[in-house]
């Protein structure tokens, strides 16, 4: 007999309720309106709010809906996944459309490209309205982020028509309102996490300005100190230019020091002349480089850490008002308190989490209902929420297909071995072997026929690997959720082997060695080395915590997308045109200056940087990335400013922008999520499960087994049982299991941290209180002072 | 009437007390040995350790010294801030051989550095010795320390010995020895924050070398689907180089990409080949970069704090030991428990702070005695030693000289208005704007003869407003210990006012313009300008951090100081010679080659990098700082590297030292300096203090006043009075008030942090337990478990 599991995941699907709250108040028949409910609908339309207040509560989200049917109904049309994922994708087009519109990488007419951006348009209008139908008048003409959208398609709609209509006077004007598109991307409610972002951003603006000041003072000092030392000397640099003579370049020439792109260039003049100069910049390099960047830093992670708790806070207040709700919504009388009783706790249950199976539901119920009263109080209904989102693996003890299909081969003595085998340690090194073989296979020269066969040998190799796990192990096990391993390797052989057979046949057929799939052949090739830190434990720790915050980094990558649209588009209406690139044989008058004259014998020519320009979206692109790693960009900035020499301002507020605010909001956060890796703890609820897992005799102790381990000891625990006879609480067949820490996120840690806070008998903040809480104070103001210390 | 005050600091000397320990027990009479003491003189010898021991906790000096009076004699002496300062100098004589010694900036013959060298290790010994004698022999033997400053003595004998030798035979040998000389630095007692910190690196080197090893891997990774990738495309570098052909280039040059250093250059050849290219590099930006580097700060910062807390957590426990071996010695029976009895309490705060005034004195009895029982309980007298760490200023209502000596002058109506017009808010206002014009004045053209003139004027205005200062507050407020700016402001203008002087009349008599003088003339007017700082609120917060970190700061120059030293020793031996600087105009051979073809159209050449090399001390410690700003790095490698490729090994473990451990390090540092001083807070016993002080009606307020606004809000504490008549206890002529807390270190913010952990009932661990704490027990091992919760 084999081992399986299966997933129990508490993922409500929105529809589903959407679904069910039609049919629940009779097929056909419409809803309720307010005030013409009788009896037995209204107790399932309150049923049906109170799931829409739990499943909002599981997932945090908090707009504040109205409590009408008709508006619930439409609140989980909004929620409803292809809705979410639609407006993303006509974000991310109107977006895109830079790519399209001159100057473009691909150019479309411009009345292509005007339609499908009112198209945009429309839906995010369309989304708006749908938006202001679900939620309270009040809090809507409120939100700030509505009223930016309205601005935004105003807008956009105006710079349209004027553009269409000088166009057809064929006068050509600036695009200005494109740098308004981000505004859509930010201010969507299904990008939280980039709003929060700004807004940590905004709320640290003032303290980075006191910062900023004074760095820049200690700059202006250091200049003028530049000035008055080096100025008279008549000093050279290497390219022959007067050194230290005009105080703004100075300003500038230091300002770049302070990013250490011209670090040494711009000390050598004066340290040539006299050795005792570089005592000044090291002065200032100590100063402004370590010790104002670490204070730009540490200001940044301070705000971000307060404002992150003030974030987290509301998400948990609101929670808890929303379970608060919903309890009210089903509570009866019972005795002196009130309470939920346990068939309608059942019912919310299903609808919230329709995919839950009736023993994890059991689960869940036992653990709410301690003593079996039939039951739950306020207390134990308000940890649904939290309930809910422990991802509870079912471990069921099922049999491998293959065992069913045909026993008497999959029972044989020899398959019985191959599995022990392919269970075994030595099977992982064995592999990791292979793999750092093949690696010294892959840095070897290509064209030796050996090498080229050896390639097929080890494909063959990591194929045999997946198909004997697969055969030892469950199917649904092995490809479970959380085998973040298996499905990495399987998708990188598998279309390792598709490329490889592709690129072997175009070769055999067309003669003709296709460069992209080699080039796909080669970096799936070596991805597949990188399975082998997962063999080391202490690897797979850190490895986990990154994966662990990469939703959270992609939230950076909104953030950098939106500012680096911003300055792209600037950028292009600033310096279109002024760099060309030609390929390297070309024979275009200018070719080695970039097709500028001006730029004849410049650094920025002969490190042959032409392709770094802003003649379309994705070279912007490029050159803002290389600006934001730092280097050179003084140079870059040489050939971007050939004709404006104030350009440098531009430049000087993408540096202060994306490295002095971004980069290091990016740093604190990487800082924040490894802390609390590092503090990491069960929290209070997640341990409370546990144990009573174990009271109903059927958990499995979770101790650090990861992947294979855990199906390996899951084996051993079925064997123990064939010995004893099947008297224990497993012959079921069912053994839940806390899913692995791995894919907990940062921010349901910090959650849980504040939620220890809330007191329960009290109500907690209104949601209005809710939504204007600010980091000052501490706690909302109706709350006992007891909680309060 | 003027108002003053005056410093009381709880400052012992221990000089004085080793005077004493010889007066106390009978002017010429030798001091009892253990065993023959008689009953009075064993009274006084008891307190004397017992002062020994509530000095060393109010220093927190953690050395466990020998109890009988002889050893606590020399512990005195050992103490004493000459042996110290000289222990230090020829610490600082012994690195700085290195400048005088073969290649030396400043040659001396072999035998006189060999000399001194032979007298600095005399001295370490000494010093060894005499620490030796006052310990207890088996914590000495067991110190690594002290293991390590005598193996270091003996490796430094040895190679001088075998060095001297040899060069009697005229064959040149390696000095290999100078690299153990920063051991003394880390080592001696005195330097206890570097050897934390080294403590803290060696403590973090595990964490870091599985976050190494993984990046390193990723290193590999990325390099060797560069190599697939770009290998065979036949590109050429700006250069005409060979463009990605072998694969340890390829990692050594990515490595570099990390740094960001070569960042355009590296990536350009395949870009211009094709757009799509740069995703590759985006990509390892992105997760070398941002990632890696970060996740090596989060780690750092990490261990950091964590072993910080450790080391607080020790010297808290070691200075409550130090207080109840303190309170065993002088304990007498009263009633059910032991206490302290007033005059013996009297006499040892006499003895450990004889600086202290009598109604300081009083005042800290009254705290501790809070009922006035006559004696001092274990509880109160445990906090002895952070009550006299508490610097509380005695406000002495104390007339300014002048009105003594010639009242009726500093007494009339003008006087009178000439006072208030100081002490207003737009005398303050005026300077700034002084400031500001002076500062235009500075950055224009020196030549013209008004400028020059108005130099003498802008002399002549702060010269005014200092004595102006000094005529309104008393001189001795205003020259007061924590009167940072009113120091800094007179010491530079004075330094300006005897360097103008200087230059006018070199420039006068010798028609020389001594560019020396004229420079620091230059530096010392710009400094002057720094001062306009204190004027914002904000800008004081953020600078009275940064002067706060500032004691901590220097032992991370220590610690740069000593890393740079080896490196620039080993860089010495690795490439002297190798690169050669001519002055501009210079024709020797190669001149524009740094004196090697080699490096001929290199571009280290190019960049006239030529003064950048290992040919003496101070150039070597140059390169060294412009390897940590990281710049350039691999062009000055190229420098460096001209005949041995394997060159480059000694630049990445500079780098890995250098930038990964120490810069990070330095940066944790900041950010939980800022931290602390963010969430910073009196602490109970300052608390306990100022109550006293308000309960005793002596206290002031202490909002946040500073400087010159504390003085004026004297003034009219005082005007007050002259109304009400003198009935409240100002009327003794002083009061006291905390200390500001702009002079509080992060490490005494911390170390209170943790007292609070530390159970009063229990006697703590022993001495031998406290020194072998490691961050893995939280609390040792005979603590109740209550205090270990």
């Amino acid at each position: 007999r084999g081992c399986s599991r299966r997933q129990l995941e508490g993922r409500a699907d929105l529809p589903n309720l959407a679904r069910l709250l039609e049919g629940a108040t009779g097929g056909s028949r419409r809803l309720p309106r307010p005030g013409e409910a009788a009896g037995g609908d209204n107790r399932m339309v309150d049923l049906l709010l109170a799931a829409a207040f739990v499943s909002d509560a599981q997932y945090n989200r908090n707009i504040p809906f109205k409590t009408s049917p008709e508006a619930v109904r439409l609140y989980y049309l909004y929620n409803h996944w292809i809705m979410r994922t639609a407006t993303y994708f006509f974000i991310f087009l109107n977006l895109s459309l830079a790519v399209f519109e001159e100057p473009a990488v691909y150019p479309l007419p411009f009345l292509v490209t005007s339609l499908v951006e009112v198209l945009c348009l429309l839906v995010f209008f369309g989304r708006l309205v749908h938006f202001a139908k679900v939620t309270l008048r009040n809090v809507f003409w409120k939100d700030t982020k509505n009223i930016c959208i309205m601005v935004a398609i105003l807008l956009s709609l105006t710079d349209l028509t004027i553009c269409g209509v000088l166009r057809i006077y064929n006068v050509r004007s600036i695009r200005w309102s494109r740098i308004v598109r981000p505004i859509f991307l930010i201010n969507f409610a299904e990008s939280r996490q980039i709003r929060r972002a700004f807004r940590s951003i905004r709320n640290t603006l003032p303290e980075i300005t006191y910062v900023f000041l004074l760095f820049m003072f200690s700059l202006l000092m250091f200049s003028l100190m530049a000035l008055k030392l080096f100025g008279e000397r008549n000093l050279q640099t290497a390219e022959g230019m007067p050194y230290f003579k005009n105080y703004l370049e100075i300003v500038f020439d230091l300002y770049v020091l302070v990013t250490a792109a011209n670090s040494p260039d711009v000390m050598m003049p004066a340290f040539d002349f006299s050795s005792w100069y570089a005592l000044f910049f090291i002065a200032f390099v100590i100063v402004n480089t370590y010790i104002f960047m670490s204070l730009f830093l540490a200001v940044v992670y301070n705000n971000y850490k307060k404002h992150l708790k003030n974030e987290i806070r509301k998400l948990a207040y609101m929670k808890h008002r929303k379970m608060i709700e919903a309890f009210n919504l089903l509570k009866e009388e019972e005795g002196a308190q009130f309470v939920v009783r346990e068939a309608r706790w059942k019912q919310l249950v299903k609808l919230v989490a329709p995919d839950t199976s009736n023993s994890h539901r059991e689960l869940l119920l036992r653990i709410s209902d301690d003593e079996q009263k039939g039951f739950i109080d306020k207390k134990s209904f308000v940890q649904l929420a939290d309930l809910l989102n422990i991802q509870v693996i079912t471990l069921k003890i099922r049999s491998h297909p293959l065992g069913q299909w045909m026993p008497r081969v999959y029972k044989s003595a020899a398959s019985r071995f191959l599995r022990s085998m392919v269970r075994h340690r030595g099977f992982v090194w064995t592999y990791d072997i292979i793999i750092l073989i093949n690696a010294i296979f892959i840095a070897l020269d290509e064209e030796t026929p050996y090498i080229s066969y050896a390639e097929w040998v080890f494909l063959a190799l990591y194929i045999a690997e997946i198909l004997l796990k697969v055969y030892t192990y469950e199917p649904r096990a092995f490809f479970g959720k959380n085998q973040f391993w298996n499905w990495f390797d399987t998708l990188i052989i598998f279309a390792a082997l598709t490329a490889t057979i592709l690129n072997t046949t175009l070769k055999s057929t067309t003669k003709y060695n296709s460069q992209q799939i080699l080039d796909i052949v080669f970096i799936l090739r070596v991805l597949r080395l990188i399975r082998i830190v997962d063999s080391v434990q202490r690897f797979r720790v850190i490895m986990n915590t990154l994966i662990n915050i990469v939703p959270t980094m992609l939230t950076f990558g909104g953030l950098t997308l939106v500012v680096y649209c911003i300055f792209a588009i600037i950028g292009m209406e600033l310096f279109y045109g002024k760099i060309q690139f030609f390929p390297a044989n070309s024979n275009a008058p200018h070719a080695l200056e970039c097709g500028n004259p001006a730029l004849k014998d410049s650094l920025f020519a002969r490190g042959k940087y032409c392709k770094n320009n802003f003649n379309n979206f994705a070279s912007s692109f490029i050159v803002l990335m290389e600006l934001t790693v730092v280097n050179q960009w003084h140079d870059i900035l040489c050939g971007g400013s050939v004709t404006v020499q104030a350009a440098k301002l531009y430049f000087i507020a993408f540096h202060i922008v994306m490295v002095i605010i971004i980069v290091n909001i990016f740093v604190s956060f990487i800082l924040e999520a490894f802390f609390v890796e590092y503090s990491l703890e069960k929290s209070e609820v997640e341990t409370a499960i546990e144990q009573k897992i174990q009271e109903l005799g059927m958990g499995v102790q979770e101790d650090e087994l990861q992947d294979e381990q855990l199906l390996d000891n899951m084996e051993s625990a079925e064997h123990d049982l064939e010995g004893e006879g099947e008297t224990k609480p497993q012959s079921k067949g069912l053994v839940f299991k806390i899913a692995s820490k791995r894919y907990r996120t940062v921010d349901a840690l910090l959650q849980r941290m504040f939620e220890a806070e809330i007191p329960l008998e009290d109500e907690g903040p209104s949601f209005e209180e809710i939504l204007n809480l600010s980091p000052a104070t501490a706690v909302p103001s109706n709350l006992t002072s007891e909680s309060a210390a």
